[in-house]
């Protein structure tokens, strides 16, 4: 191994060691720290990320990898994947100035504040000028790093590398057409009862039984933990060290029971990474379309399946008798599944979801392309949900303020929610295919054969392989609506007894 | 203000941030973290501490200091107590050699692994080897921070800047020929009944007992919290997040209740610095022997006197009534105050605890002078164990074994413990005559006019003050064993009905 790589490799471990220490001082914000920890928190992290920041954009980085520009490795060896990845984080570090970083980040300091406000008294008033400087800030930030005339793929590919907004469209597009008239279809059973998800629920036996599911699946608890937040969230210190957090709801099961399910398919897909990678930037999800897809397979492909309640309607009625004993598992399943459009995104079905992110994802693309002017962003936003949810929303605060991305400055983020659960349909799909029985196994409690599949074939390459390669080499074709319109055809359908 | 001194300040926090940082990271370690974080936990570790140990040692910080040599500011400031000790600090720091540094660090990880095996196989013949490295390097290590004729002194000054070997012993030989007949007289009632203190005691309500008294005592939560860990301590990431675990036995009330007030005596120093020194290397204890002054002044002085229990006695009954119900306060104070020479420092009572210290310090002054050789160490801790406390242990593990300090390489800690009982007392019977009534005030739960006392002549001056700068502004007197032997000679007298 060249001296080269060896520094190369050393320096990237030395900026990856940084980086994990700031995400779990914002673990620990989340989960344990004292109230009075926050201000000095802030400045730790600050502090942590700059200096990692600058050692990753300083020349050295950018010298190692020219020298090593020349070096002959198999373009399939985790040392030319590395160079290939830190090659493309670099270029794209150093595109970004040093100023619109700060100013960026100062500006959605004020915006966050001000979308609090604004969601809270419902005046988007007080924070459309707050959201029209992120725009702008962002556009000139989309423009370094894409080009002048595509900046929104600039963003996107900070998300989902090697996505751009062609594609995205094209997909969406194919998607909406057929799914609008299946949101009819399934949200036609308004009788359906679902009031005992909302009876009460002690916490924790609820914590118990996720616990239980959690070590049923795989996700390795020597390797991990849980805790609670307010927010649910996973996060890596390293390949060995995947936390997640849940948010248990006395009063409504489902919140807490499929928040663990997702946030442990995201901690699965890191604890899968190949060990071989730890320590450098390639041991991570490759995107965030890719993780989500995993979040939501263990979500919904497998938490909300008839198959794997076969095997925990039981043991969850002998834990909440009181609540569930009466209540057939058939119910249960449709109660889990219901159907029915709403307003809020974070409480959409599996159906409806994608529908909320595409209003989200057409307007952002408009807002960004210049199309679409901030004031006027409401009405669109209230045109669409109704044209594409039948619904309309009565508030900002239940439209255009419901989500904080915005302010984050996150433009291109949304649209990965959709394309996770596209993912997960097409990766679900090839692996019911390659393991015969993959029903009977989830129906038996078993998850190892599923898992391995999904290890061997996405979690293993971390970052080596883009979204669309591991797509490509799994389910050997390129991100399609496809699966996902046939699963959710085929569940709901099943389901509500409808076909 | 001066832009070089804002320019010095600046980095000072910076680096504050990343030692901070890795405070978390070792907090983490010790509480939450999954087993199979350990390693990547130990390269993280030692990154922040390199990154961290670079920025403070590079040319940056020497070239700030000498252009303020000549700014001239009040020497009671904040500004130009910042100067002095960074400058201390930097002039330390540069005289080690990084490769001694990082020559030590692996010896000593070497060291610790030996220890472990030798303690646990009483075999001390294989710690010896290692032993005998780690006086090397650390008399090497001496000589650059002191002089050649004195290296003990320059590793004391590490811990107890402003001491040197001398005073110790002084100090010391002044205690021991009064501590060595007290421990005599007042460890003759063998017959003390103290079995109750390890009856059966529920974990929770010794946990919600502490959470009480350290909410009493003043220990903000706010900016604090407790868990748990296998080794009890206290850590701090900025003045408002300092936090104490602690470790419950079920089968000893003592360990848990007088560990979590130690471990807040440390913490209530750390909250109560003034906040204007937040961020900077001042905001913290100003030595190892102050620092355990407060922890054993609220286990002690406060925790373990019979005003305390005036007031605490009967929540504790009422909480364990099958336990202590039938027990008198005056027995459980001397249950919980009773002297009995012992082998292992740790376990030790406040009596004999010195003694125990004494033994170290003299053997260590020893070993790094050159006047006893590693093979005469075990023999020459048990015959100063027979001479000083009338008890000679039978094992090395229960003899020279018993203690981590040197494989660490922490030689001139042991002293700091002893000399904070010392200035525990003299501080306690200072404000005793500051406070009239002291005495009733603790008898009623009343701790305010004692933190406050504390506060206002040591806490707040962080690390502006040496220890004997605290010393004499408070008591207006250097350190001295009086006050101890006769706070002792009063306490245990009293409870023993001895004088």
């Amino acid at each position: 191994m060249s001296d080269k790589y060896i520094a190369l490799h050393a320096l990237l471990r030395q900026i990856n060691d940084l980086e994990a220490a700031a995400a779990l001082l914002e673990w620990d914000e989340e989960t344990y720290m004292p109230v009075g920890g926050a201000a000095a928190r802030g400045r730790q992290l600050g502090t942590l990320k700059r200096v990692a920041h600058e050692l990753f954009c300083g020349d050295r980085i950018g010298q190692l990898l020219d020298d090593l520009k020349d070096e002959e490795y198999d373009s399939q060896s985790i040392k030319a994947s590395l160079l290939r990845v830190t090659r493309r984080d670099y270029e794209r570090a150093r595109r970004v100035s040093a100023d619109l970083v700060s100013e960026i980040a100062s500006a959605s300091a004020a915006a966050r504040a001000a979308w609090r406000t604004a969601k809270e008294h419902n005046d988007y008033d007080h924070f459309a000028p707050h959201l029209r400087r992120m725009v702008e800030l962002n556009v000139c930030k989309g423009e370094a790093l894409g080009s002048a005339e595509r900046p929104y793929d600039g963003l996107l590919e900070e998300f989902e590398p090697g996505m751009d907004a062609d594609t995205v469209t094209a997909v969406f597009n194919a998607l909406r057409g057929a799914l609008v008239p299946l949101v009819t279809a399934f949200s036609a059973d308004s009788q359906l009862e679902d009031g005992f998800l909302a009876e009460k629920y002690p916490l924790q036996a609820q914590w118990d039984f996720g616990i239980r599911v959690l070590g049923d699946i795989g996700y390795d608890l020597q390797r991990g933990r849980q805790d609670t937040s307010a927010h649910p969230f996973s996060t890596s210190f390293s390949t060995s060290d995947v936390r997640i957090t849940t948010r248990l709801r006395e009063d409504y099961l489902p919140a807490g029971l499929f928040g663990t399910m997702h946030e442990a398919g995201h901690a699965l897909y890191e604890q899968g990474v190949d060990p071989a990678l730890e320590g450098t930037l390639l041991a991570s999800g490759t995107s965030l379309g890719m993780h989500e897809s995993q979040s939501r397979l263990w979500e919904n492909q497998v938490g909300r399946s008839s198959a794997f309640w076969d095997h925990y309607y039981g043991p969850l009625q002998q834990v909440f008798p009181q609540q569930l004993g009466g209540i057939r598992q058939k119910d249960f399943c449709r109660a889990i599944n219901r159907v029915k459009p709403s307003l809020i995104r974070v409480e959409a079905d599996e159906v409806t979801y994608n529908l909320h992110i595409m209003v989200r994802y057409e307007l952002e693309l408009q807002l960004v392309g210049g199309d679409l002017d901030v004031a006027a962003l409401p009405d669109a936003w209230n045109d669409r949900m109704e044209q594409y949810l039948g619904i309309r929303p009565e508030t900002n605060s239940d439209g255009v303020l419901q989500d904080i991305h915005w302010a984050l400055g996150a433009f291109g983020y949304f649209p990965t929610y959709a394309l996770g659960n596209l993912m997960a349909a097409q990766l679900f799909s090839t692996a019911e295919n390659a393991i015969p029985e993959l029903e009977g196994y989830l129906a038996r409690g078993e998850f190892a054969p599923l898992r391995e599949w999904l290890t061997e074939h996405v979690y293993t390459y971390g970052r080596r392989l883009s979204a669309n390669e591991v797509l490509q080499r799994a389910t050997g074709s390129a991100l399609t609506a496809e699966h996902w319109l046939a699963y959710v055809e085929r569940k709901f359908g099943d389901l509500y007894g409808i076909w």
